[in-house]
């Protein structure tokens, strides 16, 4: 049997109320991970650092901020892309009235 | 001058009608690149392997099928997300009757 990685469509539910896993990392994929994060208002996910992975994260729905270690905060909303490289502590915070849903892939920095 | 990558935020258009850059690879990202990708109806990206990258696409808006070079044909819809593994011939092609925008994102297979 391969391990080799191959080709998956997942779908997404748009009126997620919880967190659901997109790509696991090895054996499903080389090195990415994704997941589909859902915070309530005035929730976050707590801060973090992806070590050594690079993340980018795609705003789907609600309002919120990225929060790094130095003190910048970026403002997420829909179509908002943001990049965070390797070894950043950041946090992600919904600061809307409704539901902050994104998408977020991190990869191993090579 | 440092050359280390950055924390960054990229707005998208939601009514884009031509591709956006998002993420340009090294310096700026590690291994990571990532674009979005606007296809009118009937049109394709054209066959394609992304190497010794691993991909992963994310519907925005409209229809298509992402085709992969054993015969495969994975359906695209809004909050659909497609992996692709390294070095697999695949093709992505509008069959809906609106623009096709979705945003891609790939890395290093490590």
């Amino acid at each position: 049997m391969s391990q080799k990685p191959m080709s998956k469509i997942i779908q997404l539910d748009p009126t997620a109320t919880e967190y659901q896993r997109i790509l696991n990392g090895p054996p499903e994929t080389m090195t990415m991970r994704s997941g589909y994060v859902v915070l309530q208002p005035g929730n976050s996910v707590g801060r973090h650092s992806t070590e050594t992975f690079e993340e980018m994260i795609v705003i789907i729905d609600g309002e919120g901020e990225m929060v790094l270690g130095d003190g910048t905060v970026l403002l997420l909303k829909p179509y908002s892309v943001a990049y965070c490289p390797p070894a950043t502590e950041h946090d992600v915070r919904n600061t809307g009235s409704g539901a902050l849903r994104y998408l977020y892939v991190v990869s191993a920095a090579g």
